[in-house]
């Protein structure tokens, strides 16, 4: 059974967004039990820690004598592993990982630099002007998926891909940038109604619930 | 034979810094010969390149019925494909995918951050302050890189991660940050010896020396 670890005091305070998000998903659309190590923010900085992930984050996986690091990679790996998550047909599956890359590696940078902007560099005279010139990279991103994705329910079938890209837009939940993108918050929306969606989310909802105060 | 896309005029003038030198690298490693399409930045926006790419980017790859895109996930094909890129035993492999992951995904973020700050934002009345904010952010990613390579050669045996990460901390080249960590210079330096990383780099700037003048 793998382990994985997740913040024991998530910044989120449980709203889902901790990358760990992304493999509790893909683990409950397979029909993988796992385990959790909670994790805190002196142990992630340890040698221990270190070990498994060499930049100090969460998650990791360990699983019998597979140890990785990287949502994408143990998304991957999961998607590899157990058939459902990725397409059968060589063409589509060469496609979903095309997406899978595009999804945190051209989507996903502008997003996490709005939480830069946002916390980082909260009082700086300059964000306000800032925070315009990240939302117009996120916009030229959002135009592109939403004229990709039009009238589809996914990307393509429902993937492993699906799961990193959704997951990297929640992210923008609150931003009123994806109200201005029906197509894509419907999408979101979609995702969420999920059960192994909802599973994950509680899951992780619940060490939230249960952690010391931050 | 695969057919990958390039700018017909890089931003770069043939240093080597566009994404399809990871494809051009990889595939020189694995002595698989390609061709090479050359798009204008007009057409990189045309429904012709959107429906290869839906970002509007470079590269893209065609090969028999497969179409690709994003750099991450057609190198992580070519490794897939032939031998030479991926380690065999599974451990390692899995260990392989996360730093692909890490590379495109942890390290270079704050990296092309940097370029935002440097061009988009040369002028502003805060660009000296965000760039050492980003530096900084740049330096946590390398103390932490230089910790794990150590006196290694790669970070594993040579793989499909040592190109995507060698090729996201070029763009440090200049910078003087990369000269702060020896281990890492010396990591870009031995894998710049590399004759496929020769032949590679070498058609990528033949494309910028017949490019017609930006």
């Amino acid at each position: 059974m793998p382990m994985i670890t997740a913040f024991e005091t998530s910044p989120d305070r449980g709203a889902g967004l901790a990358r760990d998000m992304r493999i509790r998903w893909a683990l409950e659309e397979t029909g993988q039990p796992y385990d959790v190590r909670l994790v805190t923010f002196e142990e992630m900085k340890e040698p221990a820690h270190l070990k498994l992930q060499p930049f100090g984050q969460i998650p990791t996986s360990e699983d019998d004598d597979l140890s990785m690091f990287e949502s994408g990679a143990i998304v991957f790996h999961i998607a590899e592993r157990h058939g459902e998550l990725f397409p059968t047909d060589k063409a589509t599956r060469a496609k979903a990982i095309s997406w899978m890359f595009a999804a945190l590696n051209t989507v996903e940078p502008p997003i996490v630099e709005r939480a830069y902007v946002r916390y980082i560099e909260a009082g700086k005279s300059w964000q306000a002007e800032r925070l315009a010139m990240v939302d117009e990279r996120i916009r030229t991103r959002l135009d592109q998926l939403a004229a990709t994705l039009g009238k589809s329910e996914w990307l393509q079938a429902f993937s492993a891909a699906d799961i990193l890209m959704v997951h990297v837009l929640r992210r923008l939940e609150g931003s009123g940038i994806i109200d201005e993108y029906p197509v894509v918050s419907d999408y979101i929306t979609r995702a969420s109604e999920r059960p192994a969606y909802k599973r994950a989310f509680e899951a992780q909802r619940d060490v939230s619930r249960k952690a010391p105060s931050a």
